[in-house]
């Protein structure tokens, strides 16, 4: 379907760039306000220990010290992230379970007496074993780091679709391999940062560097004992949140609490090293892959197994587990698999939700064995994924249901940019090309605690001289760009230009509801809240300038700031005109939108986990130099080509692949927060690395044709997908390049060479 | 009509006082932005002089100054309040015309830089001859101010209602006083104060304590050539207008250029001298009365007769002495009235609005000679006003329509409190007791430049819990309360508590049009619109309701957070739940209102000025002591008796009164801008005497009961009426107290010295 439109498919600049840009835009930690206090946390030093006194008098006694607070003072409600798991307390209670774990708080005049009131505090623990990998958690006789969890075993998933046996005995070829992955840090620019202000009335806002304004605003109302209403949680300007950011943390609470106890402001931000001791980010993954083919390469059956290190807490890990399988399912059409997975706990920081959430390990490990497959067979990897690629309208074996599809298109785009069929076996020694393919959601189908809820809304209010529309939407622009690419949807509904959209995002008291940023589901699910928003405000005005311009309202057009009868481009009335008379008759012009996804899953827990409205599709090539002296891999080129349904912002659309082979790449070959008896050991920006500018390699980034029907302008999801095939893309490379098929993340120049070694 | 209500009536306090009272409210001049720059304007020293030259090069040249600008550098187009009158230039283009007009200004890193930078600016002046006296002012041969106004005649007003030669010659008694009020000044706690921020996408956000967000919004689009849509003004917090911040100044559009100019924002704030200089507040007067009655009390005629000093530009000036003789119509039956009001220009500091807006002094007039025929009738002044009190649905001689009016009331009540009948003519030597009646508007019936337009709109969305509703209204609480008093009226409509309603306001961009805070509107006009927005979200939510409850929506009933079938309490469902179900179903619930005043007037210009959907009614007695040694007057008590309409909060309507008689009690006895050939000498809170609170006498004020058909919840205006009686009343008692009629303001302790002397 291909529809010419004004505002979508134009780059933009981004909405909040001129604040950016200058310096003015003010992220949490820039905020200031009159009486302002600084908090900071206790954390423990031991990874698994019984907390019996905590001795907090000498901190009380330090001049600027306004208050202290340990598990007894504060609520023992518990949180995380899926009611079935909240096990999180906000100050430890009894036990400590990591190092990092926060056992108390300090707020004080100043941050530099806040650091020092920390260190006067004396906890008394009795050490406990701990354990860190999740095989020994899982035996008997480990220490058990939850009372609830036997064997420490926090979620288990099992599930199987069709007669996967069968399948096995009937294929040609059944092979199986074993990849584990690394615990890899989101790494934000900006650490997460929290204002909080109770005022005297008992009304408290809470300025925090969310993804998820909505749920932090739920979770402090469940904790704290508030009605929402009494709550209002903004999102400032933030920098970067790649799921880090996406559930409530102990910050949000201390600094409420410690607000309420001294009545006033209360900043509360952690340093780089808290960080990454607060983890919540890329499981490590042990992965157990077991596929059968037919001889021409057809899927016949795959079998899963994934154990996860979950760390001390639950924070996002049902879903992650869920969906390290769930999303296995496509984009090859597979007629049976199974699936087993273990979220295990330890004595680490808790991992969480991190772009791509859980599917980045499976994928890279299923693309590395598809690609050992084909060679097998003697398949060119192209034609093995061409061969069992799923098309548009299919239904997943797990019960996913695709709508729009180009993922042909993708695979085929991606070998044509790449010139894959010239590359492929014919490079010099020492460089290799690798491809692959993936897919991805936009937006989880179901919210995470009440299924009815409607996910994103909007309103829309023209200004009244017509020169201008304000939008208030829940969204949260965590830097990818909603604000701007909201704006374009509501800007192209309304028949307005872009530069005439105001957005006010991302502050629950002054917008409508919005799950926030993450899954994916920004444009799709808050996109359609806007259109459907500005279609409302739309038939407002088309309804006045029907009977003005003597037609039908549905022969009437809002395209350019005009409002024309179609087909007659003459017989038109300035937006401006119209809106200012509607203004004038009955007061301001105001639209509201909802979206909801429909019910669509299948019949394993009605559908709940893993589904979602819509899917992206993405295929991508990788060229890399592996120096086979030191074993160190150089990523040259990556060909990505993602099927995003229609591109609103081509831009933030290339930025989106860019930010994510970024990230991809970091994953594949740099970045892996290590562990030495619980303390990570490489907390900082030096030791944790993430890739450099100069570590970048070219980028070619491509869209290809589609349109997604229930996509606002059939939109689809970016944001997320194009991390996915990185990994195995490279892994794909390397092996072309040198023979050397790693199986282990990152792929280290160590790991390289000594695998060149062996060979 | 009496009706219960839950929130109505009830004396909450005020919404932002947690914010207030903590000092973390932030004023404008609180505001501190990234990069912020700081403007200062040079002001002309001569009253009258033809601008040559202005040399800027030493003051470019000084380090940190970042931009100078002239009339030559800034648009020229005119501005001001009335259309017919816009005769402001942002910067003298050819002439100076009082000493304080704006000549340029300097944007400089700091404030101290800007102040140097401005001495450094030298500008060449013609001197040309100046005027300040209205009368030589007028005369053939004056130095000409203006070229379009001969004569200096500014406006004129010329009204004939009834045949007046002949009601004289029906009366028994006609009398003839002239009466001569002096300049004074609103001196506000907060000075003028504005931060400008042009970004780089050409968008300008203006904050400015402002009474009127959308007028200065509307004169920075006229004046800069830029889109509404282009252009964002809020109001901060605000310490006080009083009328002198209800137009746009020199201040917001020097900022605004400066900003477009250096591309940084640009605070700009006037010091006490020069709030003083940029004046605004309320004319002298200069009044003739003639009144005939018959011998028993009744009114038959009144002729007025007023020339008003209005400085060097128009401001409010035509709708001012408009409302010096219309409003002299009531609250007493008038069966023939004339007329005559001249505006004109002098080289001084032009005036504006201010509390009461050109009706203090007419009314101080009136009330004076009222006393002085009753005296000479033999006739008690309370009964000879009593005798002539206009009552309810009445239309007055000069057509303004009378809805509710508890005129005779407020007298009998003042009476009944201040013991009027034992004490008057009771009292010992040296103490009186003084009486005075008035009236007053609820808003203008017409804006100042487009007829058509809603004066007042509002938007509100439940919060989706239901716990709370957020209302949007362009309203603007300039420390009057409005905020407090709008969530009161939404939250009654509700059926919510007070403690459930936030709110935000002032806000060009994310609340709807609302004309602000002029002419006693808020309470009336935008309360209205809450009211109905309020209701619309009510409607939808009773419908939803009935359904549950299987009742009709006309049955049910929404109070104190429940929603019940009427006469029977125990069917009701939580007014939360039904909320949330609501936003569950169709997402986010909103409702709108606007407020529209029906055309009211006469046939004079249409009605068009002077005229208020409803007027209030105030009643006052005054008991002075006054030291005939020394002539000075010491006011013991204030009695005053408000007609309201319902009260919507008490405390509130108390502050509104207490605020009035200290404003009329500073300009009965203390206050004065004094000016000497064109300089004000007085231009600080030192020497401009506003009564301290040792000053203050007792005040006992009190509501009538009242009810206003087109008043939201039957309330009408507070915040200026309770100002008009208090200089007659206060006249009056002195009259009582040592039989001095004092008809030149203030009554100085020279001035009444002097007159018990001539006695």
């Amino acid at each position: 379907m291909t529809v010419e439109h004004s505002i979508i498919g134009k780059s933009y600049p981004k909405i909040d760039a001129p604040e950016k840009s200058t310096g003015r835009a003010e992220y949490t930690a820039d905020l200031v306000f009159t009486g302002m206090l600084f908090g900071k946390m206790l954390l423990s030093p031991l990874p698994h220990a019984r907390v019996l006194h905590i001795d907090t008098s000498r901190a009380e006694r330090l001049a600027g010290v306004q208050a202290v607070i340990t598990g007894r003072d504060v609520s023992s409600v518990l949180y995380g992230v899926s009611p079935a798991r909240y096990d999180e307390n906000v100050l430890a209670l009894d036990k400590v379970r990591y190092v990092g774990d926060e056992t108390a708080a300090v707020v004080a005049v100043d941050e530099e007496t806040a650091v020092e009131a920390i260190s006067l505090i004396k906890v008394d623990y009795q050490p406990l074993e701990a354990v860190f990998d999740p095989f020994q958690a899982m035996k008997e006789g480990a220490p058990q780091i939850h009372e609830r969890a036997k064997n420490n075993i926090n979620a288990e998933v099992h599930q199987e679709f069709g007669e996967l046996e069968k399948a096995f005995r009937e294929s040609d070829y059944v092979r199986q391999d074993r990849f584990v992955t690394q615990r890899a840090a989101h790494a934000p620019m900006e650490p997460h940062a929290v204002v909080a202000c109770f005022d005297s009335s008992g009304k408290l806002t809470v300025w925090s560097s969310t993804q998820v304004p909505h749920y932090v605003h739920y979770q402090l109302s469940r904790v704290l004992g508030l009605p929402m209403g009494m709550i209002r949680v903004i999102k400032p300007y933030l920098g970067g949140g790649f799921g880090g950011k996406a559930e409530t943390t102990c910050l949000e609470f201390c600094s409420a609490i410690l607000s309420q106890k001294t009545g006033r402001p209360v900043q509360m931000i952690y340093d780089r090293k808290e960080m990454f001791l607060h983890g919540r980010g890329r499981h490590r993954q042990f992965i157990e892959l077991k596929t059968g083919v037919k001889k021409d390469g057809q899927l016949k059956g795959l079998q899963v197994n994934v154990v996860m290190e979950g760390g001390a807490y639950t924070s996002f890990g049902i879903a992650t587990i869920y969906y390290a399988g769930a999303m296995l399912s496509s984009p090859y059409r597979l007629p049976t698999m199974k699936f087993d997975g273990y979220l295990v706990y330890t004595n680490q920081p808790t991992c969480g939700a991190q772009r791509g959430h859980g599917t980045p390990q499976t994928r890279f490990a299923f693309e590395s064995q598809l690609d050992m497959i084909a060679e097998e067979l003697g398949i060119d990897p192209l034609e093995i994924r061409l061969l069992n690629a799923v098309g548009p309208n299919e239904m997943t074996i797990n019960e996913l249901k695709i709508t729009s599809c180009e993922f042909s298109q993708c695979l085929k785009k991606v070998a044509e940019i790449s010139d894959w069929k010239k590359k492929k076996g014919k490079l010099p020694p020492g460089r290799g090309i690798g491809l692959a393919g993936a897919w991805y959601l936009c937006g989880a189908a179901y919210p995470i605690y009440r299924s009815e809820m409607p996910h994103s809304n909007a309103m829309i209010k023209l200004g009244e001289d017509g020169t201008s529309a304000t939008l208030y939407v829940g969204a949260a622009d965590i830097g990818q760009g909603s604000d701007t690419v909201l704006a374009q949807i509501a800007a192209e509904e309304l028949g307005l230009a872009y530069e005439d959209i105001r957005v006010l995002s991302a502050d629950t008291e002054l917008t409508p509801l919005d799950l926030g940023a993450y899954a994916s589901r920004q444009t799709f699910m808050s996109g359609n809240a806007v259109r459907q928003a500005a279609a409302d405000v739309k038939r407002q005005l088309l309804q006045l300038a029907a009977q003005k311009l003597e037609a039908n309202v549905d022969d009437l057009l809002s395209r350019e700031s005009k409002i024309f009868v179609k087909g007659a481009p003459d017989r038109f009335l300035p937006f401006a005109e119209v809106a200012e008379e509607a203004f004038f008759m009955k007061g301001p012009v105001v639209g509201k939108g909802s979206y909801k996804p429909p019910k669509l899953g299948g019949a394993f827990k009605g559908g709940a986990v893993g589904t979602s409205p819509a899917y992206s599709f993405v295929a991508q090539v990788a060229e890399v130099s592996v120096d086979v002296r030191t074993g160190q891999i150089t990523v040259d080129r990556i060909y990505n080509v993602h099927d995003s349904g229609t591109v609103i912002n081509p831009r933030a659309f290339h930025g989106q692949a860019h930010g994510s082979v970024h990230m991809g790449l970091g994953e594949a070959i740099y970045e892996e927060v290590v562990i030495e008896n619980g303390v990570v050991v490489n907390p900082t920006l030096a030791e944790y690395r993430i890739p450099t500018a100069n570590d970048m390699p070219e980028i070619q980034s491509e869209a290809v044709a589609s349109y997604d029907p229930a996509g606002p302008f059939g939109a689809k999801e970016v944001g997320e997908g194009s991390i996915l095939p990185v990994v195995g893309a490279i892994a794909n490379a390397v092996y072309n390049a040198c023979g050397v098929r790693i199986k282990k993340l990152p792929m280290t120049p160590e790991q390289v060479f000594m695998a060149l070694k062996a060979k």
